[in-house]
């Protein structure tokens, strides 16, 4: 009954999602039946890790397929290098659509673009500066002043619909409403317990669920790859109504953090805790305010999926889709006295992970506790399609054996995620460092947590003795052969880049064979 | 009197040429009074490394500023990625007008040229296909049968010159003549005590020499950059009479080998000497034989850089134009048992390089011990241009304090090179090894010399008390402090890599309030 390879692919993904914030990964409080359904038809990665702990950098990675230090956009907003190719790239020769409904992220290496000559309204210039998803209504969903954007579909539906405003994405989606009437805008974190000032199928989940939808009826019959990428839950943090009301206080997780943690902290942590986000977070009025609306941004995004499964198993493409539900990375939350992202504890650079593949039905509800990365999907989804993995190219690799739950006898033994905090000048000026010096590594397997810092102490926590990470041991002379060992595994890592991308390893291993064939004969008497 | 900045740059390279072969480095019996004199009218290198053993790679490290690591050209026919960026790109939006006579060996990125829409004919086109060169008269000089290509411009001189055949390149300039008129190819080493088939004036020097001069004459008052790119003395080893017949066996330099070497030698050393090329080289017949031709070519590029001196003398451009002498890498010539090149002996990766800029009067016939880098050269030519060094991009480091014979308080402490024998079936199938693990990095000083292979024990020279390199201490307990201080320093350069070509360092500083200036306001109450 299963066919050999898939027809299409859905890849959903979700905006600072954290891992724990899905009740089939535990949370006790939000319930999300329809994330939880599917991965009870696939499997459940609980040790999927981002290689990024920003949106740019992580989401390139899993684009491409490689490594941050590999691809060069090591930030947001960063443009992706002319020559990285991506899945799009990979894919599209063999007939199949590659689109995004949402957030990439991508930004276009425009300096490349003319360098090279190339038509930037040519298929081929849209498709290079779009990361090679054809855009078939791309919406990063931060559109603050210095980006609005007129030409923008959810701008041109929302004024369709009757929103008003210099920038409805602003003023409706993302702000509430005062008491008076005035917008009160979601950018104020203490505005987030307030519904937003738009009707709930208006906002911007369904909206894009509803794109999606519109993406599987035009493709008809033709193969496609679609990039379902919401942009929530992403901040600002303001959800329409009822979702802006359904969690109280007491339906968070505890933060987890712990005041021996603001001792000796590494000059790096400390810098992000200086600022406005991590001091706000570590308030419990902010938390108290936010995360339930965090919860009911999720809540909506599982009832969405719920409309968009529905709608799948309706049209039998459960039957010939792979359909796989990821996030770019987490939210700090509070946790370890910070707020957003940057860097890299498991409340940000671990994420949820549940890939769904119809052929193989002897997984299903499978949890697998491997250690897997973002990179490994370009490579499981080029092997769903049964094409060839450039693995000179391509750092990941295939879940093809976890998915069909088997047992590799060899798997990757730690998995490597990195950022650079010179983008940061209230973390690299008072640490120090100059802005070719702040490049950050983390070494993970599953005992420990290894972080690189250039030119600074790394740190170091025992994820089985405390896999809260309250504990840095990256200066503890007790550990000095464990950093070691790390700092091993990093250069190792480090040695082994895929820096070629023009040539296959066959053509390397027949080199002297075909010189031969054409003519040269070196060295002969 | 001296001009702020250059109006030209001419870079002089010849192919294969060793260090130790020009009279001004000491060779006792091989006069170059013509490169001699420009050493004494600039600064003379007596520790330069190029970035790699084989041609390919080297040159895409000279071109690009950028070790072999990142720019990913790996080998010889590796195409160049098509985001690399070369000096053409840094200089030609300033007006200086970027082209090649002779060889650069570079290979069109010509997927990613299809995949990026690029037309071919297109001004990019060409120019992403050439390196960034505009193709003045390109000649990568090797065109056994299956590169043999009518449209090539010295071909056609030939033609028009009255050599014929099939392949005139073949048969006249890299052939001699057997008794009975019978060609007898270059590519056999026993031929080469017999003169050309082709009159030395038509020979590939006098006549790149000529091309040179064309192009000057050509730019007229438009500044330019000029690639000369002499493809000899690289094998064939043919010269045209007289140059054929110049020297003898007594006037080539003593190998530079000792029998010890052959015990316990590393295995990918030992492949390496297996091949035809190392063994006939390690022949005093085929040495007798091939090195006063070898030198016999040197000559003629001395005598036709004579011409072009004089040229340039008569025409004022030594007062406003910078010269480059420089060669892609050495050649074993029988050295430690080996032929052509592909490791890291100085023999090979030690170079010669002069330069001459016309408003460093006061360093004039300066020879400089300090280690440089032929990724150097790059931001030395966009320093004599007043041009801002990429430094995010660019590796190496502006040359200029040194041709000023200034003393930097601060100079680099090691030089990198590197190969893949990935391409080379008859040493990677006995060593062993997988394609996608046959990299080799050489870390040098000005004491040790360090050659990591991946997977295999290192190779470590005492250059100081060892400078021949005879006694290999990669094995021996007594310097495994060495070896991990080595270790640690390639692990410190491979986390120092330019790995983000698109953004800037000043604009990664800046980056927090470029984003509050757009209106991102993150995490505020």
């Amino acid at each position: 009954m299963a066919a050999q390879h898939v027809r299409n692919v859905l890849w959903i993904m979700c905006d600072q999602l954290r891992w724990d914030y899905l009740s089939c990964y535990g949370h006790p409080r939000l319930h999300t039946p329809n994330i939880d359904r599917l991965a009870s038809r696939g499997v459940r990665f609980t040790n999927a890790f981002v290689q990024g702990p920003v949106c740019g950098p992580s989401r390139m990675s899993y684009y491409t397929g490689r490594y941050v230090t590999s691809h060069g956009a090591v930030w947001n907003f960063v443009p992706m290098p002319i020559g990285e190719m991506t899945l799009g790239d990979f894919l599209r020769p063999h007939g199949v659509r590659v689109a995004v409904a949402g957030k990439t992220h991508v930004e276009a290496d425009r300096a490349g673009i003319r360098r090279l000559g190339i038509d930037p309204r040519s298929t081929e210039g849209v498709l290079a500066a779009e990361g090679g998803f054809e855009p078939f209504d791309r919406d990063d969903g931060i559109w603050p002043p210095g980006f609005a954007d007129e030409s923008h579909q959810y701008t041109a539906y929302l004024r369709e619909r009757g929103y008003d405003g210099a920038n409805p994405w602003h003023d409706h989606a993302n702000s509430a409403a005062g008491d008076n009437g005035e917008i009160l805008s979601g950018w104020n974190l203490r505005h987030a317990r307030l519904p937003a000032r738009v009707r709930e199928e208006d906002s911007e989940t369904p909206y894009m669920t509803r794109r999606a939808i519109d993406f599987i009826e035009q493709s008809g019959d033709r193969p496609w790859m679609l990039h379902l990428s919401y942009i929530k839950p992403h901040w600002p943090y303001v959800a329409p109504a009822p979702y802006h009301a359904m969690y109280a206080p007491d339906d968070v997780l505890p933060v987890r953090r712990h005041p021996s943690e603001l001792h000796h902290a590494h000059p790096v942590l400390q810098g992000f805790r200086n600022c406005e986000v991590s001091r706000n977070f570590s308030r419990a009025e902010v938390r108290d305010t936010v995360i339930p609306t965090y919860m009911g941004l999720i809540k909506q995004l599982d009832d969405q999926l719920g409309v968009l499964f529905d709608y799948l198993e309706r049209t039998g493409r459960f039957d010939d889709t792979m359909i796989i539900f990821s996030s770019d990375h987490g939210d700090y939350l509070g946790d370890h006295y910070l707020g957003e992202k940057e860097l890299f504890h498991d409340s940000v650079v671990k994420v949820p992970l549940i890939i769904c593949d119809p052929r193989a039905n002897a997984a299903r509800g499978h949890v697998e506790s491997r250690l897997v990365e973002a990179i490994d999907l370009v490579p499981t989804i080029l092997d769903a399609y049964g094409l060839t993995i450039p693995d000179h190219v391509v750092e990941g690799r295939s879940l093809t054996p976890l998915l069909r739950g088997e047992a590799p006898r060899e798997w990757r033994d730690a998995v490597f995620s990195e950022n650079d905090y010179a983008f940061r000048d209230f973390v690299r000026e008072p640490v120090g460092r100059p802005a070719d010096g702040c490049h950050i590594t983390m070494v993970r397997d599953h005992d420990w947590k290894f972080v690189h810092f250039e030119g600074l102490r790394p740190q170091l926590f025992d994820l089985r003795n405390d896999p809260d990470e309250f504990v840095d041991l990256g200066a503890d002379p007790a550990y000095a052969a464990v950093r070691e060992r790390f700092q091993a595994r990093l250069f190792d890592w480090l040695r082994n880049r895929r820096i070629h991308p023009t040539i296959s390893h066959d053509a390397m291993a027949g080199w002297t064979r075909k010189e031969d064939e054409v003519g040269i004969h070196i060295g002969r008497w």
